[in-house]
Protein backbone atom coordinates (compact mmCIF):
# COMPACT_ATOMS: atom_id res chain seq x y z
CA UNK A 1 0.00 0.00 0.00
CA UNK A 2 1.48 3.61 -0.91
CA UNK A 3 1.53 5.91 2.07
CA UNK A 4 0.85 9.88 0.72
CA UNK A 5 3.22 12.29 1.69
CA UNK A 6 2.37 16.03 0.84
CA UNK A 7 5.47 18.72 1.31
CA UNK A 8 4.64 22.59 1.68
CA UNK A 9 8.10 24.37 0.30
CA UNK A 10 8.21 27.48 1.64
CA UNK A 11 4.56 28.22 2.16
CA UNK A 12 4.05 32.06 2.83
CA UNK A 13 0.43 32.29 3.73
CA UNK A 14 -0.80 30.23 7.01
CA UNK A 15 -4.41 30.30 6.10
CA UNK A 16 -2.90 27.88 2.93
CA UNK A 17 -1.34 25.71 4.96
CA UNK A 18 -4.49 25.29 7.55
CA UNK A 19 -6.51 25.18 4.64
CA UNK A 20 -4.63 21.77 3.05
CA UNK A 21 -4.20 20.49 6.81
CA UNK A 22 -8.45 20.00 6.07
CA UNK A 23 -7.87 18.83 3.01
CA UNK A 24 -5.73 15.80 4.28
CA UNK A 25 -8.34 15.15 6.96
CA UNK A 26 -11.15 15.19 4.47
CA UNK A 27 -9.23 12.36 2.14
CA UNK A 28 -7.80 10.53 5.51
CA UNK A 29 -3.96 11.62 5.07
CA UNK A 30 -2.22 13.33 8.17
CA UNK A 31 1.43 12.55 6.77
CA UNK A 32 2.45 16.73 6.07
CA UNK A 33 5.80 18.57 5.95
CA UNK A 34 6.19 21.69 5.98
CA UNK A 35 9.90 23.31 4.45
CA UNK A 36 10.46 26.48 6.10
CA UNK A 37 6.96 27.74 6.48
CA UNK A 38 5.36 31.46 7.49
CA UNK A 39 4.62 31.72 10.76
CA UNK A 40 1.56 29.49 11.62
CA UNK A 41 -0.10 31.97 13.14
CA UNK A 42 -4.31 31.90 13.82
CA UNK A 43 -5.72 32.02 10.42
CA UNK A 44 -4.27 28.93 9.81
CA UNK A 45 -6.05 27.26 12.46
CA UNK A 46 -9.54 28.87 11.77
CA UNK A 47 -8.46 27.45 8.19
CA UNK A 48 -7.84 24.17 9.42
CA UNK A 49 -11.14 23.95 11.31
CA UNK A 50 -11.37 20.24 12.96
CA UNK A 51 -8.18 19.34 11.51
CA UNK A 52 -6.09 21.37 13.86
CA UNK A 53 -4.93 17.96 15.04
CA UNK A 54 -3.01 17.35 11.81
CA UNK A 55 -1.87 20.98 11.68
CA UNK A 56 -0.39 20.58 15.16
CA UNK A 57 1.21 17.41 13.79
CA UNK A 58 3.10 18.93 10.47
CA UNK A 59 6.94 18.13 10.35
CA UNK A 60 8.40 21.54 10.31
CA UNK A 61 12.40 21.09 8.75
CA UNK A 62 14.56 23.61 7.61
CA UNK A 63 15.81 21.43 4.11
CA UNK A 64 14.19 19.69 1.47
CA UNK A 65 15.91 16.83 1.90
CA UNK A 66 14.30 16.20 5.25
CA UNK A 67 11.41 16.70 4.18
CA UNK A 68 11.64 13.65 1.65
CA UNK A 69 13.84 11.15 3.80
CA UNK A 70 12.38 7.51 3.63
CA UNK A 71 10.20 8.82 0.34
CA UNK A 72 9.85 6.20 -2.88
CA UNK A 73 8.76 8.84 -5.05
CA UNK A 74 9.09 12.33 -5.30
CA UNK A 75 6.28 14.03 -7.43
CA UNK A 76 6.86 17.68 -8.27
CA UNK A 77 3.38 19.84 -9.06
CA UNK A 78 3.65 22.22 -11.31
CA UNK A 79 1.05 24.93 -13.59
CA UNK A 80 3.60 25.08 -16.12
CA UNK A 81 3.86 21.81 -17.85
CA UNK A 82 6.71 21.98 -20.63
CA UNK A 83 5.37 22.10 -23.83
CA UNK A 84 7.86 20.28 -26.12
CA UNK A 85 9.73 16.69 -25.15
CA UNK A 86 12.85 18.39 -25.42
CA UNK A 87 12.24 20.14 -21.68
CA UNK A 88 12.91 17.56 -19.53
CA UNK A 89 12.36 19.33 -16.04
CA UNK A 90 9.21 19.53 -16.83
CA UNK A 91 8.28 16.63 -19.30
CA UNK A 92 6.70 14.56 -19.48
CA UNK A 93 3.90 15.33 -17.19
CA UNK A 94 1.51 13.77 -15.75
CA UNK A 95 -2.27 14.33 -15.01
CA UNK A 96 -3.49 12.85 -11.28
CA UNK A 97 -5.31 10.81 -12.75
CA UNK A 98 -2.11 9.03 -14.79
CA UNK A 99 -0.10 9.53 -11.47
CA UNK A 100 -3.13 7.24 -9.87
CA UNK A 101 -2.39 4.93 -12.00
CA UNK A 102 0.70 4.54 -12.06
CA UNK A 103 1.38 4.27 -8.64
CA UNK A 104 -1.49 1.41 -7.76
CA UNK A 105 -0.74 -1.10 -6.66
CA UNK A 106 2.87 -0.71 -5.22
CA UNK A 107 4.18 -0.12 -1.73
CA UNK A 108 6.48 2.78 -0.22
CA UNK A 109 5.73 6.74 0.73
CA UNK A 110 5.13 8.85 -2.70
CA UNK A 111 5.93 12.48 -1.26
CA UNK A 112 4.66 15.18 -3.16
CA UNK A 113 5.79 18.87 -3.50
CA UNK A 114 3.99 21.96 -3.68
CA UNK A 115 5.95 24.85 -4.34
CA UNK A 116 5.56 28.45 -3.27
CA UNK A 117 1.93 29.93 -3.68
CA UNK A 118 3.77 32.90 -5.71
CA UNK A 119 6.88 31.22 -7.66
CA UNK A 120 5.82 27.48 -7.85
CA UNK A 121 8.46 24.93 -7.54
CA UNK A 122 12.11 25.88 -9.15
CA UNK A 123 13.66 24.37 -12.08
CA UNK A 124 16.53 22.98 -9.21
CA UNK A 125 13.51 21.62 -7.34
CA UNK A 126 11.53 19.90 -10.48
CA UNK A 127 15.12 18.74 -11.59
CA UNK A 128 14.80 15.89 -8.51
CA UNK A 129 11.90 14.89 -9.17
CA UNK A 130 11.00 11.80 -9.70
CA UNK A 131 7.72 12.99 -12.18
CA UNK A 132 6.11 15.88 -12.52
CA UNK A 133 2.30 16.17 -12.05
CA UNK A 134 0.06 19.24 -13.54
CA UNK A 135 -3.57 19.32 -12.83
CA UNK A 136 -5.47 19.72 -16.69
CA UNK A 137 -6.35 23.46 -16.16
CA UNK A 138 -7.40 25.72 -18.11
CA UNK A 139 -4.98 28.07 -20.45
CA UNK A 140 -6.49 31.28 -19.81
CA UNK A 141 -5.94 30.97 -15.96
CA UNK A 142 -3.73 27.63 -15.13
CA UNK A 143 -2.45 29.09 -12.01
CA UNK A 144 -4.88 27.33 -8.98
CA UNK A 145 -5.00 28.07 -5.44
CA UNK A 146 -2.01 25.81 -3.67
CA UNK A 147 -4.83 24.35 -1.29
CA UNK A 148 -7.46 23.73 -4.27
CA UNK A 149 -4.47 22.14 -6.02
CA UNK A 150 -4.13 19.79 -3.07
CA UNK A 151 -7.56 19.08 -3.02
CA UNK A 152 -8.14 17.93 -6.65
CA UNK A 153 -4.56 15.46 -6.32
CA UNK A 154 -5.54 13.93 -2.67
CA UNK A 155 -9.08 13.59 -4.38
CA UNK A 156 -7.95 11.27 -7.26
CA UNK A 157 -5.63 9.57 -4.96
CA UNK A 158 -7.67 8.83 -1.98
CA UNK A 159 -8.77 5.74 -3.12
CA UNK A 160 -5.70 3.89 -4.67
CA UNK A 161 -5.55 0.49 -4.38
CA UNK A 162 -3.39 -1.49 -1.92
CA UNK A 163 -0.77 -3.23 -3.29
CA UNK A 164 2.83 -4.45 -2.07
CA UNK A 165 5.56 -4.25 -5.29
CA UNK A 166 7.70 -1.98 -3.15
CA UNK A 167 9.02 0.84 -4.98
CA UNK A 168 13.29 1.71 -4.38
CA UNK A 169 13.89 4.58 -1.96
CA UNK A 170 14.86 7.42 -3.36
CA UNK A 171 18.08 7.60 -1.27
CA UNK A 172 19.01 4.77 -3.28
CA UNK A 173 17.95 6.34 -6.46
CA UNK A 174 20.34 9.14 -6.17
CA UNK A 175 22.56 6.82 -5.55
CA UNK A 176 21.99 5.43 -9.11
CA UNK A 177 22.13 8.70 -10.13
CA UNK A 178 25.41 9.81 -9.06
CA UNK A 179 27.00 6.59 -10.00
CA UNK A 180 25.66 7.01 -13.59
CA UNK A 181 26.96 10.75 -13.45
CA UNK A 182 30.69 9.07 -12.90
CA UNK A 183 29.86 6.59 -15.45
CA UNK A 184 29.41 9.43 -17.82
CA UNK A 185 32.54 11.33 -16.93
CA UNK A 186 34.00 8.10 -17.35
CA UNK A 187 33.50 7.40 -20.78
CA UNK A 188 33.59 11.02 -21.84
CA UNK A 189 30.75 11.67 -23.02
CA UNK A 190 29.98 14.86 -24.60
CA UNK A 191 30.53 17.43 -20.92
CA UNK A 192 27.45 20.27 -22.67
CA UNK A 193 25.19 16.71 -22.92
CA UNK A 194 25.40 15.67 -19.73
CA UNK A 195 22.94 17.06 -17.59
CA UNK A 196 20.28 17.18 -19.79
CA UNK A 197 21.24 13.37 -20.67
CA UNK A 198 20.98 12.79 -16.99
CA UNK A 199 17.72 14.19 -16.61
CA UNK A 200 16.46 12.56 -19.38
CA UNK A 201 17.34 9.53 -17.74
CA UNK A 202 16.15 10.54 -14.13
CA UNK A 203 12.51 11.27 -15.86
CA UNK A 204 12.53 7.87 -18.00
CA UNK A 205 13.41 5.91 -14.65
CA UNK A 206 11.63 7.99 -12.43
CA UNK A 207 8.02 7.63 -14.41
CA UNK A 208 9.46 3.67 -13.98
CA UNK A 209 8.66 2.71 -10.27
CA UNK A 210 11.93 1.13 -10.34
CA UNK A 211 12.16 -1.51 -7.28
CA UNK A 212 14.78 -1.78 -4.96
CA UNK A 213 15.87 -4.97 -6.41
CA UNK A 214 15.84 -3.10 -10.03
CA UNK A 215 18.11 -0.14 -9.39
CA UNK A 216 20.60 -2.99 -7.43
CA UNK A 217 20.99 -4.66 -11.33
CA UNK A 218 21.28 -1.49 -12.52
CA UNK A 219 24.14 -0.68 -10.44
CA UNK A 220 25.54 -3.76 -11.69
CA UNK A 221 25.37 -3.43 -15.73
CA UNK A 222 27.16 0.25 -14.62
CA UNK A 223 29.81 -1.46 -12.39
CA UNK A 224 29.82 -4.12 -15.17
CA UNK A 225 30.69 -2.00 -17.92
CA UNK A 226 33.20 -0.15 -15.63
CA UNK A 227 35.07 -2.80 -14.73
CA UNK A 228 35.24 -4.18 -18.78
CA UNK A 229 36.57 -0.11 -19.67
CA UNK A 230 39.16 -0.58 -17.12
CA UNK A 231 40.25 -3.99 -17.96
CA UNK A 232 40.92 -2.46 -21.52
CA UNK A 233 43.01 0.49 -21.16
CA UNK B 1 -22.60 19.59 -25.12
CA UNK B 2 -23.13 20.08 -21.10
CA UNK B 3 -23.16 24.04 -19.93
CA UNK B 4 -22.22 23.79 -16.02
CA UNK B 5 -23.57 26.13 -13.96
CA UNK B 6 -22.61 26.67 -10.37
CA UNK B 7 -25.21 28.49 -8.05
CA UNK B 8 -23.93 29.29 -4.16
CA UNK B 9 -26.80 29.18 -1.82
CA UNK B 10 -26.53 32.11 0.86
CA UNK B 11 -22.60 31.84 1.26
CA UNK B 12 -21.73 33.48 4.32
CA UNK B 13 -18.11 33.91 3.98
CA UNK B 14 -16.57 36.03 0.91
CA UNK B 15 -13.29 34.88 0.59
CA UNK B 16 -14.47 31.75 -0.33
CA UNK B 17 -17.12 33.26 -2.90
CA UNK B 18 -13.96 34.83 -4.62
CA UNK B 19 -12.00 31.41 -3.81
CA UNK B 20 -14.55 29.60 -6.33
CA UNK B 21 -14.52 32.09 -8.79
CA UNK B 22 -11.39 31.71 -9.58
CA UNK B 23 -11.96 27.74 -9.20
CA UNK B 24 -14.69 28.53 -12.17
CA UNK B 25 -11.59 30.36 -14.05
CA UNK B 26 -9.11 27.60 -13.64
CA UNK B 27 -11.17 25.04 -15.09
CA UNK B 28 -12.63 27.02 -17.83
CA UNK B 29 -16.10 27.96 -16.64
CA UNK B 30 -17.88 31.51 -15.99
CA UNK B 31 -21.82 30.61 -15.34
CA UNK B 32 -22.19 31.73 -11.17
CA UNK B 33 -25.32 32.71 -9.09
CA UNK B 34 -25.64 33.74 -5.59
CA UNK B 35 -28.61 33.41 -4.15
CA UNK B 36 -28.89 35.73 -1.62
CA UNK B 37 -24.83 36.38 -0.75
CA UNK B 38 -23.22 37.74 1.81
CA UNK B 39 -21.51 41.17 0.93
CA UNK B 40 -18.83 41.01 -1.22
CA UNK B 41 -16.26 42.92 -0.39
CA UNK B 42 -12.48 42.73 -0.33
CA UNK B 43 -11.24 39.40 0.93
CA UNK B 44 -13.47 38.09 -2.02
CA UNK B 45 -11.39 39.60 -4.70
CA UNK B 46 -7.88 38.72 -2.57
CA UNK B 47 -9.10 35.30 -3.23
CA UNK B 48 -10.76 35.61 -6.92
CA UNK B 49 -7.56 36.94 -7.64
CA UNK B 50 -7.38 37.17 -11.43
CA UNK B 51 -10.88 35.75 -11.80
CA UNK B 52 -12.57 39.05 -10.52
CA UNK B 53 -14.32 38.92 -13.86
CA UNK B 54 -16.26 35.98 -12.82
CA UNK B 55 -16.63 37.50 -9.58
CA UNK B 56 -17.73 40.69 -11.40
CA UNK B 57 -19.91 38.78 -13.47
CA UNK B 58 -22.01 36.72 -10.70
CA UNK B 59 -25.20 36.36 -10.74
CA UNK B 60 -26.85 37.41 -7.68
CA UNK B 61 -30.53 36.85 -7.54
CA UNK B 62 -33.37 36.32 -4.26
CA UNK B 63 -34.54 33.12 -4.58
CA UNK B 64 -32.68 29.62 -5.63
CA UNK B 65 -36.20 29.29 -8.73
CA UNK B 66 -34.22 32.07 -10.13
CA UNK B 67 -30.79 30.61 -9.98
CA UNK B 68 -31.89 26.94 -11.47
CA UNK B 69 -34.10 28.71 -14.41
CA UNK B 70 -33.22 27.08 -17.52
CA UNK B 71 -31.36 23.99 -15.88
CA UNK B 72 -31.95 20.78 -17.27
CA UNK B 73 -30.60 18.99 -14.60
CA UNK B 74 -30.44 19.97 -11.10
CA UNK B 75 -27.56 18.66 -8.66
CA UNK B 76 -27.58 18.99 -4.94
CA UNK B 77 -24.58 18.67 -3.04
CA UNK B 78 -24.22 17.29 0.74
CA UNK B 79 -21.45 15.64 3.07
CA UNK B 80 -23.85 13.48 4.90
CA UNK B 81 -25.70 11.26 2.17
CA UNK B 82 -28.22 8.60 3.10
CA UNK B 83 -27.12 5.22 4.34
CA UNK B 84 -30.47 3.53 4.23
CA UNK B 85 -31.79 3.06 0.40
CA UNK B 86 -35.07 4.36 2.33
CA UNK B 87 -33.99 7.72 2.87
CA UNK B 88 -35.16 9.06 -1.04
CA UNK B 89 -34.02 13.02 0.09
CA UNK B 90 -30.20 11.79 -0.09
CA UNK B 91 -30.38 9.09 -1.88
CA UNK B 92 -29.05 7.35 -4.18
CA UNK B 93 -25.79 9.61 -4.02
CA UNK B 94 -23.34 9.71 -7.26
CA UNK B 95 -19.70 10.34 -6.74
CA UNK B 96 -18.77 13.28 -9.01
CA UNK B 97 -17.06 10.70 -11.51
CA UNK B 98 -20.35 9.04 -11.99
CA UNK B 99 -22.03 12.20 -12.11
CA UNK B 100 -19.62 13.15 -15.31
CA UNK B 101 -20.41 9.84 -16.47
CA UNK B 102 -24.40 10.43 -15.88
CA UNK B 103 -24.11 13.58 -17.68
CA UNK B 104 -21.66 12.93 -20.70
CA UNK B 105 -22.62 13.26 -24.26
CA UNK B 106 -25.65 15.21 -22.81
CA UNK B 107 -26.97 18.80 -24.04
CA UNK B 108 -28.29 21.50 -21.40
CA UNK B 109 -27.46 23.40 -18.52
CA UNK B 110 -26.33 21.33 -15.69
CA UNK B 111 -26.74 23.19 -12.28
CA UNK B 112 -24.39 22.21 -9.10
CA UNK B 113 -25.88 23.75 -6.11
CA UNK B 114 -23.76 24.47 -2.93
CA UNK B 115 -25.26 25.16 0.42
CA UNK B 116 -24.36 27.37 3.22
CA UNK B 117 -20.78 27.15 4.72
CA UNK B 118 -22.32 25.92 8.17
CA UNK B 119 -25.25 23.65 7.52
CA UNK B 120 -25.10 22.49 3.65
CA UNK B 121 -28.14 22.48 1.58
CA UNK B 122 -31.37 22.07 3.79
CA UNK B 123 -33.71 19.03 3.14
CA UNK B 124 -36.32 20.83 1.39
CA UNK B 125 -34.27 21.75 -1.57
CA UNK B 126 -32.62 18.36 -1.53
CA UNK B 127 -35.79 17.42 -2.27
CA UNK B 128 -35.93 19.42 -5.59
CA UNK B 129 -33.14 18.26 -6.87
CA UNK B 130 -32.39 15.53 -9.70
CA UNK B 131 -29.41 13.70 -8.39
CA UNK B 132 -27.31 14.43 -5.14
CA UNK B 133 -23.66 14.22 -5.31
CA UNK B 134 -21.19 13.30 -2.81
CA UNK B 135 -17.71 13.45 -2.78
CA UNK B 136 -15.67 10.45 -1.21
CA UNK B 137 -14.38 11.60 1.88
CA UNK B 138 -12.73 9.89 5.19
CA UNK B 139 -15.94 9.48 7.46
CA UNK B 140 -13.72 10.75 10.63
CA UNK B 141 -14.20 14.08 8.65
CA UNK B 142 -16.26 14.67 5.69
CA UNK B 143 -17.05 18.44 5.76
CA UNK B 144 -15.20 19.70 2.68
CA UNK B 145 -14.21 23.62 2.39
CA UNK B 146 -17.11 24.75 -0.26
CA UNK B 147 -14.64 25.99 -2.59
CA UNK B 148 -12.86 23.20 -2.34
CA UNK B 149 -15.85 20.75 -2.79
CA UNK B 150 -16.30 22.70 -6.14
CA UNK B 151 -12.59 22.35 -7.26
CA UNK B 152 -12.79 18.61 -6.97
CA UNK B 153 -16.23 18.87 -8.53
CA UNK B 154 -15.24 21.45 -11.71
CA UNK B 155 -11.71 19.30 -11.94
CA UNK B 156 -13.83 15.93 -12.59
CA UNK B 157 -16.14 17.43 -15.21
CA UNK B 158 -13.93 20.31 -17.00
CA UNK B 159 -13.31 17.62 -19.89
CA UNK B 160 -17.12 16.54 -19.68
CA UNK B 161 -17.21 14.87 -23.86
CA UNK B 162 -18.99 16.65 -26.42
CA UNK B 163 -22.35 15.51 -26.92
CA UNK B 164 -26.03 16.02 -28.48
CA UNK B 165 -28.76 14.53 -26.18
CA UNK B 166 -31.18 17.60 -25.19
CA UNK B 167 -31.97 16.64 -21.99
CA UNK B 168 -35.87 18.22 -20.36
CA UNK B 169 -35.71 20.77 -18.85
CA UNK B 170 -36.45 21.21 -15.04
CA UNK B 171 -39.76 23.26 -15.55
CA UNK B 172 -40.75 20.91 -17.52
CA UNK B 173 -40.07 18.15 -15.13
CA UNK B 174 -41.79 19.98 -12.52
CA UNK B 175 -45.12 20.18 -14.58
CA UNK B 176 -44.77 16.45 -14.74
CA UNK B 177 -43.99 16.19 -10.84
CA UNK B 178 -47.10 18.20 -10.64
CA UNK B 179 -49.30 15.79 -12.65
CA UNK B 180 -48.10 13.22 -11.08
CA UNK B 181 -49.32 15.00 -7.57
CA UNK B 182 -52.57 15.20 -8.74
CA UNK B 183 -52.51 11.53 -10.32
CA UNK B 184 -51.94 10.10 -6.85
CA UNK B 185 -54.65 12.69 -5.27
CA UNK B 186 -57.07 11.33 -8.11
CA UNK B 187 -56.52 7.62 -7.36
CA UNK B 188 -56.55 7.90 -3.45
CA UNK B 189 -53.00 6.93 -3.09
CA UNK B 190 -52.45 6.26 0.51
CA UNK B 191 -52.44 10.12 1.81
CA UNK B 192 -49.36 8.98 4.43
CA UNK B 193 -46.97 7.73 1.55
CA UNK B 194 -48.10 10.11 -1.54
CA UNK B 195 -44.41 12.48 -0.29
CA UNK B 196 -42.03 9.67 -0.16
CA UNK B 197 -43.23 7.82 -2.97
CA UNK B 198 -43.24 11.25 -4.98
CA UNK B 199 -39.57 11.81 -3.84
CA UNK B 200 -38.51 8.89 -4.91
CA UNK B 201 -40.40 9.13 -8.39
CA UNK B 202 -38.36 12.27 -8.62
CA UNK B 203 -34.83 10.57 -7.62
CA UNK B 204 -35.85 7.85 -10.29
CA UNK B 205 -36.76 10.40 -13.12
CA UNK B 206 -33.64 12.77 -11.99
CA UNK B 207 -31.13 10.51 -12.47
CA UNK B 208 -32.44 9.21 -15.97
CA UNK B 209 -31.67 12.14 -17.69
CA UNK B 210 -35.42 12.61 -19.55
CA UNK B 211 -35.59 14.31 -22.64
CA UNK B 212 -37.83 16.68 -23.30
CA UNK B 213 -40.07 13.50 -25.45
CA UNK B 214 -40.35 11.22 -22.34
CA UNK B 215 -41.68 14.19 -20.66
CA UNK B 216 -44.86 14.71 -22.72
CA UNK B 217 -44.49 10.72 -23.31
CA UNK B 218 -45.16 10.41 -19.21
CA UNK B 219 -47.23 13.17 -19.80
CA UNK B 220 -49.51 11.33 -21.77
CA UNK B 221 -49.26 8.05 -20.05
CA UNK B 222 -50.50 10.11 -17.05
CA UNK B 223 -53.50 11.48 -19.05
CA UNK B 224 -54.63 8.16 -20.58
CA UNK B 225 -54.54 7.11 -17.50
CA UNK B 226 -56.94 9.78 -16.14
CA UNK B 227 -59.34 9.68 -19.02
CA UNK B 228 -59.91 6.12 -18.79
CA UNK B 229 -60.28 6.39 -14.70
CA UNK B 230 -63.12 9.34 -15.91
CA UNK B 231 -64.71 7.42 -18.20
CA UNK B 232 -65.07 4.26 -15.84
CA UNK B 233 -66.62 6.57 -13.22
Amino acid sequence: MVDLRVVLVEPIYCGNVGSISRVLKNFGFNDIFLVNPCDIGEEAYIMASHADNILDNANIVDTLDKAVLGSSLIIGTTSKPGSTTDEHIRMPFFSPKELKEKIEEKEGIVTILFGREDVGLSNNILRTCDMVVYIPTNQNYPVMNISHAVSVILYELCDIGAGNIPIAKTEDKERLFSHLEQFLFDINYPPHKRDKTLLMVRRILGRSELTGREVQTLHGILSGAELSIDRNK
